[in-house]
C-alpha cells in the first residue's frame, strides 16, 4: 500500500478541496471574462452563486465601473461594492423573486451596442427570478407547476411550458439586452451541462414553441385558463436559434471540471485517477454498494485500473426515505456508510464524498471520510452501522467518530464529488 | 457511431455467448488436467456443474479408466459413460444428498500414492453433499443453520460452524483421499473466488478451529446440544494449512475469466472494453441507473474511456420485492429495464445482461438485450416501462418486445455478465 491512514486521509481531503476550488468563482471567473467594453458594463444574474460570482467579478475588474443587480437565495448574499444583491426564495418562488426579476429587466433597458451585459447564472436561478408573462400571476404559474409535477411530464416538457409562460426565461432576458453584447458566465449543476437548462436558460435560445407548450398541457390533461390561453395565442415567442447573435455563453465551472481538478491531485501523488462520470444518479446506499465492488476489483484484479487508484464520480444520488422515522444524513454520508458496510473493513480502501456547495442535505457538513476502521470505531461507541444505515442516520455516525467534513457554505455548486482511494 | 442496430445486437450476443463459453467445462476443463496417473483415477465432485464437468472429463480423457461418483442438483444431470451421477436437493439438503456424500467418501477409501483423485467442485456443492459429523443428524445441522441465518452471523462465521459440524466439508474430503494425489478443478461463483468458500471447500485446508466455532455459537446465543458438544470437544479437527500436501486446487472458470473472454470479443471488433469488476452487488435497478450515468459519460466526455466502448461487469445484483404483487423477472432483466428507463432512449447505447447459468431468476430466459428503442417499442404495445419496473415485471416486457435471450440451462455458473455498448 502506497498510503498509510494519515496519508490517505490527507490525500482525500486535498482531492475534495481541489474539486470545490475548481467550482469557486473567486478562483475561476476571471479566466472567462471578455475584453472590457467601450461603453457601460451592466451585471445581472440569478442563482445560488449569484452574489459570490458578483463579488468575484468586482475583484477581477476593480477598475471597471460595474453597475447592475443580481438575485440569490436567502442567506446566500456576500458583501459587494458596486453590484446590488437581492435575495429571494428557493425552491418555491416568492414576491421578492418577482420584484428582483423586474429590477433585473429594468437594469438592461436602453442599452447601446457599446455596452456589455455580464449575466452570472447558476443553479436555482429559475425559482429565484420568476416573472410571469403579461396577464399571468405568480399564483397562475405555481398552479401550472404543481399540475406538471403531478402529471408525469419530463423535466424537458415542464421547461417548455415554463419558458412559454415566463417573461424572462428561455432567452427572453438576453433578448431584452439587445443591442448590447451579452456574455453569460455560468456554473452548471445539471446533468449534461445544457445551457438552456441551467436556471431555465434566461440568456439562451429556445427551439420550442407555443404549439409545443400547448401540446404538452393537452397531453397531460392540464387545464388551460383564459389568461394562459391569451399568452399561448398572442404572447411573444422565445428567441429561436440564430436570434440572439449578440449573446455568448461561457461555462466557468461544471462537475466535469471539478472532477478533472480532483484527478489532477491524484496524478500529482502518483495515484491513477479514473472518472466514472460527472452525472451519476441512483439510490445513495446502492451506489455505495456497487462502488465497493469496483474498488475491490481494482485491488484484486487491477481492473478497471491498477492500484494505487482513485475512483472519481460526480452527480447527485438520492436518498429514498421509507415509512420509518429518518435520522440525520445527506446523500453523501448515506453513500459513504453504504460503501463502508459493503467493504466491511477491507484494508487499503478509503473514501471521501461531499456536496461541493458545502451542505450535504440539510445538515451542517459537506460530507465525510471513510477509512478501513470506520465500522470498528463506530461499533466501539455502541453504534450498529447496519441499523444506522437503515435509519438513514449516517450523519450521526460520522459525527460520532469525528469524520465529518465541515467547510461551511461554499456559495457554489457543481453537485457531489465522490472519491474512493484504493491505496 | 461505429455500429448500427443490427451490428450492436450481434456484437452483444457474441459477447454474452463468449462469456458463457469461457465458463463451459466442455471448453475449459481439458486445459487444466494434470498428467495421467500411474495408478487409478477416481473422480468425485459436487455442485450444479458436477455432471457436466464429469462428462467433459470423460470426453477429454477417453483412454483413462475413470471411476467414481459425483452429485449434482435435480434436473442438472447429463449422460456419462463411466462416472456415476447422483442427484440431490438445493438449496435445502435432503437424504439423497447425505447418501451421495457417503458414496463419495467410500469412493476414495483405500487409495495408494499412485492413484489420482480429480475433484470436480462448483457452486451449490455444499447443500448437495451434506454429511453431518458422527453423532449428529441432518436435522441437527439444519436446525443450527436456521439459527445461524437468523442470528446476524456473517457468511464467514456460518461457514466456520458448518465445517466443524460436518464430516466432509473444510478439507475433510481431501484428507480422506490421502495418500492419493488430489487435483480439484473448480468453477467459482463466489465473490473473491476463495477456494475455501466454493462448496464449503471440501478439498481445501481450513485455518478455523473448534474453539472458533464454539465462540461463534456462544456469541450469537445459539444453543449447543449434547451431540454438538461431543463433536466440538472430541471430534476430528479440519485439516490445517500445510496438512493437505497431496491436494492441489485449480480454478477452471471464474467470473473474471468470463469477463476477460467478453473483453476479447470487444477488442476483436475495435471496441475498447472496460471491466468494472467481477463481483458487483447492489439492487439491480439501481445498478442500471448508475451504469446509465457511466455510459453517458463515455459518450459525452470519453470517460472513463472513449467510445466505442464496452462497459463490462460481473457478480450478482439483488431484486428486493416490496409489499406489492411482483410480476415476472430476474435480476438481469430488472437491471436492464432500470438501465433503459434511466437512459430514456439515448441514442447509441445498447446493453446485454444475463445469468451465465442460463436462468435469470426462476424464468426460462438467461437475460435480455436493450436497444435505444426498447422503451418506444414497449410503449407501442401499451406497456408503461416505469410501471412495469415498479411491478418487477421486467421479463414480461422483454418477452413482449421479443428481446429475451434464451439459452436453456448451461450447466455452469460464473454469475451474471452485464455489457453496455456505447457505440
Amino acid at each position: 500500500m502506497k498510503f498509510d491512514d494519515a496519508g490517505a486521509r490527507s490525500l482525500l481531503r486535498h482531492v475534495f478541496d481541489a474539486a470545490v476550488a475548481a467550482a469557486n468563482p473567486r478562483v475561476m471567473l476571471a479566466k472567462y471574462l471578455p475584453e472590457k467594453p467601450a461603453g457601460r458594463c451592466i451585471v445581472i444574474g440569478c442563482g445560488k452563486s449569484a452574489a459570490s460570482m458578483a463579488a468575484s467579478l468586482e475583484a477581477a475588474w476593480p477598475d471597471v465601473n460595474l453597475t447592475g443587480v443580481v438575485v440569490t437565495r436567502y442567506e446566500h448574499a456576500v458583501p459587494t461594492q458596486k453590484i446590488e444583491v437581492l435575495q429571494s426564495s428557493h425552491p418555491v418562488p416568492d414576491a421578492n423573486g418577482e420584484a428582483a426579476a423586474s429590477r433585473i429587466l429594468q437594469a438592461v433597458e436602453h442599452l447601446s451596442q457599446d455596452d456589455l451585459v455580464i449575466a452570472l447564472i447558476s443553479g436555482g436561478g429559475s425559482a429565484l427570478m420568476p416573472l410571469p408573462a403579461p396577464g399571468l400571476t405568480l399564483a397562475d404559474k405555481q398552479s401550472v407547476n404543481r399540475a406538471l409535477l403531478a402529471s408525469g411530464a419530463t423535466i424537458g416538457e415542464m421547461n417548455v411550458v415554463r419558458k412559454h409562460l415566463s417573461a424572462i426565461k428561455g432567452g427572453r432576458l438576453a433578448a431584452a439586452c439587445a443591442p448590447a453584447r451579452v456574455v453569460t458566465l455560468a456554473i452548471s449543476d445539471v446533468p449534461g451541462d445544457d445551457p438552456a437548462v441551467i436556471a431555465s436558460g434566461p440568456t439562451v435560445v429556445d427551439p420550442s414553441t407555443f404549439a409545443d407548450a400547448r401540446d404538452i398541457l393537452t397531453r397531460y390533461g392540464i387545464a388551460i385558463t383564459p389568461a394562459m390561453e391569451r399568452q399561448l395565442s398572442h404572447g411573444v415567442e422565445t428567441p429561436k436559434p440564430g436570434e440572439l447573435p449578440h449573446a455568448e455563453f461561457r461555462m466557468i465551472a461544471t462537475p466535469a471540471m471539478a472532477l478533472a481538478a480532483a484527478a489532477e491531485v491524484a496524478r500529482a501523488h502518483g495515484v491513477t485517477p479514473i472518472i466514472l462520470g460527472d452525472a451519476l444518479e441512483g439510490e445513495s446506499r446502492e451506489a455505495g454498494i456497487l462502488m465497493a465492488g469496483i474498488a475491490r476489483s481494482i485491488r484484486s484484479h487491477g481492473q478497471p485500473v491498477a492500484a494505487p487508484a482513485l475512483l472519481l464520480s460526480g452527480g447527485e444520488t438520492t436518498v429514498s426515505i421509507g415509512k420509518g422515522p429518518a435520522g440525520k444524513g445527506g446523500r453523501n454520508t448515506e453513500f459513504l456508510l453504504g460503501l463502508a458496510v459493503a467493504l466491511s473493513g477491507d484494508s487499503g480502501i478509503y473514501a471521501v464524498a461531499g456536496d461541493t456547495d458545502g451542505i450535504d442535505g440539510t445538515e451542517d457538513a459537506a460530507g465525510a471520510i471513510v477509512t478501513p476502521d470506520t465500522l470498528a470505531r463506530a461499533r466501539k461507541l455502541g453504534l450498529d452501522p447496519r441499523a444506522v444505515l437503515a435509519a438513514h442516520d449516517s450523519y450521526s455516525l460520522f459525527d460520532a467518530i469525528g469524520d465529518l467534513i465541515r467547510t461551511g457554505p461554499t456559495l457554489t455548486n457543481v453537485n457531489d464529488i465522490r472519491a474512493i482511494l484504493v491505496a
